[in-house]
């Protein structure tokens, strides 16, 4: 049984990876083939050529006038998916027609509908806005993950992991010593974690972009919509200082930390981050900082996580795991997850 | 259930591969240890000693008089595979005996016989007399393929992938474009498939080989005598050159190029190739090219077929291709493929 | 099924190889986590904390002051296995808690005990008093074998191999050519293989670092204890010198080699080896070549049945052996180790 959830929006790619140029990536399983046509829409379809299964995706398939040629036999696609050339005769086949993913291109990602065509609804998407808002700026990647993308929900909605794994980087004595509040909207399926710490050092991550040198306030409030999108909501601030009771927050410094987790197969996961800032704009100093530290604190945890694959992977069933409070967050999670997957998943959830 | 027909001839490898020096080779699973005696003969027994089953290919197993010395305990076998002599004891067991394989060596290949021995007809292996006939040159090499032989067949009997694969090299469009005629001898069991170009562009592999400046006239027919060997026979001649009504074609350049497609595992298989031709037969430059280029041909091939195998791996079961008329052949093929396996070939056959 | 036993003492390391830092072995499949307390003495625990599964033997982990601190979330356990804190809150839960395995420090080795605790009685150790006694010098190593126990049990069990796969080391014809005795201790569970060459010439091994130059009385004593403690006790001498009637033998070389086999998986196996002998015991050059021999018998060995492991992995169910007379040792070793598993072992034993 999967764990992946179906019938799902889930992030592909990034707007710019996808040109005027063959792009592959799975997706839940799926291979799937992008390009962007001559008229700037973004094009999905299966990567696999109806009559003998070669994968579009591979050379000498080409792109020719926003047809594809496949290598192998010349069957001839449109960005519709259907075939309107085969070799050896004139007709072609009713049935010769690539399967399509619905796509929406929004706040920089690529999304696409996993599962049944009809069901996709396109405003259900979780937003986030910042990373192409004109008054924040955004440095973003993507890092493949060699695990279930279950534990990276894991690793995500427990921060205090940041004390221990991330020393150095953002994590500091604070952050695993204060503690959380979990809401859960389950009507919406939306998971919030918040950890307020009013006075904590300020780890080079913040200092080194934001400039302030003495002990912080520090918000983390995690806002996740299973199964893709989760965002951290992180303020910044010198010890004492609150927003105005009407919510300007002039004096503080905001970033808006976003991962989308698209599971690629069972065992593999796209791991894509975002870090948008509302200061600094157009300090490239800071943007290339927080690009490379970003990617630093990304690797650590995707270096903690191949590990702990591994050791899931050769788990008896059955092993129990000790959950406390930090938990409640990444085990409402696994409940929401297990509910949109159809049933209970037993490999992550305890 | 294995997709691979036994009690059949298969070619195991080149007589030339084969001296006064052990030398291993898979054949449908079975690890088949082989070398030239004294008197000239191939031998072929089973690969794996009958005391502790250490492969007897592998080093420090020596080869004394025509007797094999396992390089484990030392037990001692001739070249029928009887044990003649075991460690610390003088009498030696009655059933020490490695299994043989019936051995043919013909057209240049030396055939071996898998399954039961008392079934094995060497009359029946089909012929390629082109490889070692005098008023041919032949080039000839093998290339392993990660992927199985079924793919080969698919892959040789359809030869509009000419036209896209192998482009530049022996494709040219009205490969693709032209309509083939398939007979199908279902008591010898035998596919034919030919394709005739009234008019063609003439590729390099036959241009630089041949001398041919103009267009030409080219046909393709091709013999496959299932399941281990693939015959093309291939002619090319100015366009409207054709053969006197007696048969005679003196004017025409003719190619054979044969294939043995052996199976190596479920998932792998061995790709002989050989290409002969009766012209040129001296010319070493001309033989070097053909050989430089059916390699690339072939290598061609291995890169598509590997990448097709990972796809069909992991297919799910039931998974349905579109086939169109190219494909007649092709299908013939599986179809008496599945009837010598014994079965229907479910993951090869739509 | 599996066929390694459990309830069990095996050797896990050499006491030298553990320290005052966090230090892992695998063990029957079971990874452990060790180190050597302020107080000298060895800890060994489940490499896993209780939260979140990660390896304790992973950076970032770290030891501090003989307590281990996880490097994902901070669980931190004293060297009883005992969870002494967590993030995020006062409060240890009472069931957080590694699992710990009994240790026993003797003959240089690390024992562990696998299986049910309370059933640990270290006083069942099978001893080798001479790694570690003052009128014997001892080399040792170990090499990572990739094949499952058993084959280095049947290895080990039949010298004979010594003069085909260990020639111009330690082997010669007499070893392959000269019968064995066997005899089995039912009770105690220990099997003895006895083979006494009169008039042998002397291998490499022993003529460079004896000195000795002629033929000579070699006699091999092998006692294992199964599962896992091999002793081979090796007597060289000039041909005719025999033990005195009252046991004294101070003309002769002894030379123990013992061996610790221990399952690390299924079909990969830590093979520990130690030479320890009674002469020229400050010669620091025969220590050299003594151990660089017998690492490259050892690496011979492994050769050979990493080979044969995929061999018999990819056998069909109920192959069948033939074994002579050298295969009693090993074959009534197979019966103990079935007998301690609980069991037939079906894939090793014929």
């Amino acid at each position: 049984m999967t764990s992946i959830p179906r019938d799902q929006w889930y992030v592909a790619a990034y707007g710019r990876e996808i040109g005027p140029a063959l792009f592959s990536r799975t997706v839940c399983g799926e291979s799937i083939l992008f390009w962007r046509t001559a008229s700037g829409r973004v094009t999905a379809v299966a990567d696999r050529c109806v009559h003998r299964r070669f994968p579009l995706s591979e050379l000498p398939t080409r792109l020719v006038d926003d047809q594809v040629v496949c290598g192998y036999h010349g069957f001839t696609y449109g960005a519709d998916g259907r075939c309107v050339a085969v070799p050896g005769q004139t007709r072609v086949p009713r049935t010769a027609r690539l399967s399509t993913y619905p796509v929406v291109e929004q706040d920089s990602f690529v999304w696409v509908w996993i599962g049944d065509p009809v069901l996709a609804d396109g405003t259900t998407i979780p937003r986030a806005p910042w990373l192409t808002a004109p008054d924040y700026t955004t440095v973003s990647g993507m890092e493949p993950l060699a695990a279930r993308f279950g534990l990276l929900v894991d690793n995500l909605l427990d921060l205090s992991h940041e004390t221990y794994l991330h020393g150095g980087y953002i994590g500091t004595p604070e952050v695993a010593s204060t503690p959380i509040t979990t809401e859960v909207d389950e009507a919406a399926g939306i998971v919030y974690v918040s950890r307020r710490m009013a006075d904590a050092a300020c780890p080079p991550f913040y200092s080194r972009s934001t400039g302030l040198t003495g002990r912080i306030t520090r918000w983390q409030d995690i806002e996740y919509a299973p199964p893709c999108l989760y965002k951290l909501h992180s303020r910044i601030a010198p010890v004492g200082c609150l927003p105005d009771p009407d919510g300007t927050d002039l004096d503080a410094f905001h970033v808006e930390v976003v991962y989308a987790i698209t599971p690629e197969t069972e065992h593999t996961t796209h791991d894509f981050w975002a870090v948008a800032r509302d200061f600094a704009l157009d300090d490239e100093e800071v943007s290339a900082f927080l690009a490379e530290s970003n990617r630093t604190v990304v690797l650590q945890d995707v270096a903690a996580l191949d590990v702990l694959e591994r050791v899931v992977a050769s788990e008896e069933d059955g092993y129990q795991e000790l959950s406390i409070n930090i938990d409640t967050g990444g085990l409402a999670a696994r409940r929401i997850l297990a509910r949109l997957a159809g049933g209970r998943v037993h490999q992550v959830t305890s």
